[in-house]
């Protein structure tokens, strides 16, 4: 069940306010938080009703036109204000609600517009799928559109929305991600599987490389379906998360193509993850992915300063299907073609350092004009 | 001494070969070298001779128009035989000359040019300022002009020039500085004092954040002017690398401000670094640079994220000398002072974390089109 209304957070009117529930009955639950020490009100206030709850959760109420970070004291009794007028009108404990906010830094929330709206917002809580679009409209800030996904698995599904589209980094995104199931499994069960899937996604994702205060992954199960074993929980959890972190990546802030940056060889894990993460992080990678340019010594570069173990003589590098690097140096290879598929949406780089057989991949997105205009002035 | 040539390695005809030498028989040499894992050919020669020489240094040998960088068996070949070259035509041995290369990784050196022209290039060599200044010339890539600095202590002084104007991050820019002085003084002190100046300038300047594979800091003493003690050598070397940090700040690629990011108040200097580089890496902070806009909480974000202990409860953030964030919000000032003090050249970021006594500071610029403009595309 979901439901989107404007309260007046945003200027122009749009919808800012969103309700989610899994049952009219507290469900299980599961979240994952930012890392960031300058979390937010809303990670705060959530955290604590979620460990004071047990994992029970009945509503996370979400809103945009502001993430209540940097608010001081103030900011955490908006937060837990929000929680108790949305428990009072379903009727339920100001524990089991979640908070999350997204929006500009530093700016308190004008409280009382959420408190008055609250009550049409539980009022129109449905379960149709316009419902659940105008729930993921009303948590969009730079997003272009809503985004929705639905894993079909046996006997059950996981259905999902995000907003996110800046300040996007592994430990995670800045991005609220709403996720639901009709699985019945317990609490813990339901942590293992979300923190599986956003290990799995959300982490491996890199826009500007920026961690957010507000990040915030939900999960909550309702139990309708029935009992369900935790790795085929796992494995669409998984699914559901991956393929929100594509719609981020498709919308990412004034950038106009994603890459996959594929590391095979890698002599550990953490080195390979090093690696993709330092070569997806790379402003000057990111730059000639803009540009379209092949330019892999760029890449190389990058690898040898990730911190990982690395040779230049071992070193394979490939644009697509097309290797342009063996054993460290430029191979023959039909430069025209690979120049026109970077101008393409969806790249894949994949880089084997020869020397283990450890791998690691990570979702990146180009660096151009359009970042630039984006991020320039908020006000 | 100093001489530059050009040999044709560029192809507008401009000045890309250069030679160095702080006296005609070897002087004490000191050298500091990138640490990325896919370091060029000529940092590897070089590295070897210092090592064979015991830090008696003849020469050093710079080009532009290429890395020899990912060049393989190749590359090492080319940049032992330019120092062979050299050797033969001044008269001391192969390891006692450096060599340095700037320019794009991955394509071969014209080896030939460059050892047809170092005839004509070591019977140039010359001490007038106009020697010099075609030197600091010949080793640009992307810098708009060349870049010397003189510091005069008493009874000696330091010099150097810079390259490098992209790919610059800690541990260190890409970029090749050389420096001389005539203060006597021994290989291992030399090596101290170059340290201690670099950790100071070149390891706290970012601009892209990019390790490069070419980085290379020399430092050479002929002795003219007698013994010096070490604390006077190292100030004096560690100023002059500030300049020339400074100088390449301020002509980093398509950027149009610099801002030092000082941290106060941390719990150890770890954490004060981690925090500067934190906010001075961030691309959000660098385009809200680049915007003038004082969004502060890019800022509170980075600093949350970056590692260091940290409370948003006691942080306060200064532009210039205004305060706009006290005990974690913001408090009441002048915005459209703060406003236009952003629209300068030079911007003061002030953040002090409230929780010791530890300091540290990083030089960054901003992040805007031209640095888009100047990096999508190499060819």
């Amino acid at each position: 069940m979901a439901s989107g209304v404007a309260c007046g957070l945003k200027e122009d009117g749009a919808l800012d306010l969103a309700l989610l529930s899994a049952s009219p009955r507290p469900v299980a639950g599961a979240a994952v938080f930012t890392t960031n020490l300058a979390a937010a009100a809303p990670v705060k206030v959530s955290q604590e009703h979620l460990e004071r709850s047990g994992g029970a959760v009945g509503a996370v109420v979400l809103n945009s036109g502001g993430a209540n970070a940097a608010t001081g004291p103030r900011g955490l009794l908006d937060a837990q204000q929000t929680c108790e007028v949305v428990a009072s009108c379903l009727g339920i404990k100001a524990q089991e609600v979640l908070v999350c906010s997204t929006g500009l830094i530093g700016v308190p929330l004008a409280i009382g517009r959420i408190k008055k709206a609250i009550p049409a917002l539980c009022e129109a809580l449905g379960s149709t799928p316009n419902d659940a679009t105008k729930a993921a409209t009303a948590i969009m800030t730079t997003d272009t559109h809503p985004k929705e996904v639905l894993v079909k698995a046996s006997g059950f599904s996981v259905g999902g929305m995000v907003k996110g589209a800046g300040m996007i980094a592994p430990n995670m995104a800045t991005m609220l991600a709403m996720l639901t199931t009709d699985a019945e499994i317990s609490p813990s069960d339901l942590k293992t599987a979300l923190s599986s899937g956003v290990s799995q996604s959300f982490n491996e994702l890199i826009v500007d490389n920026c961690t957010s205060t507000n990040d915030t992954v939900v999960l909550l199960a309702s139990g309708a379906a029935g009992p369900v074993a935790l790795g085929e929980l796992s494995d669409a959890v998984g699914e559901c998360c991956g393929l929100l972190a594509r719609e981020i990546a498709k919308d990412a802030e004034g950038t106009t193509k994603m890459a996959t940056i594929r590391i095979l060889g890698a002599k550990s894990k953490g080195d390979a993850r090093r690696c993709a993460r330092g070569v997806a992080a790379s402003l000057l990678v990111k730059t000639s992915l803009y540009g379209a340019d092949p330019y892999w010594g760029r890449i190389i570069s990058e690898l040898g300063a990730s911190g990982a173990a690395f040779s230049p003589d071992t070193v394979r590098i490939a644009y697509g299907t097309t290797d342009v690097v063996r054993f460290g140096t430029e191979i023959p290879h039909d430069r025209d073609a690979v120049r026109s598929y970077l101008e393409g949406k969806e790249i894949e780089i994949t880089c084997d350092l020869g020397l283990g057989s450890d791998e690691a991949q990570v979702l990146t997105t180009d660096l151009g004009h359009g970042y630039i205009d984006e991020n320039m002035r908020t006000s």
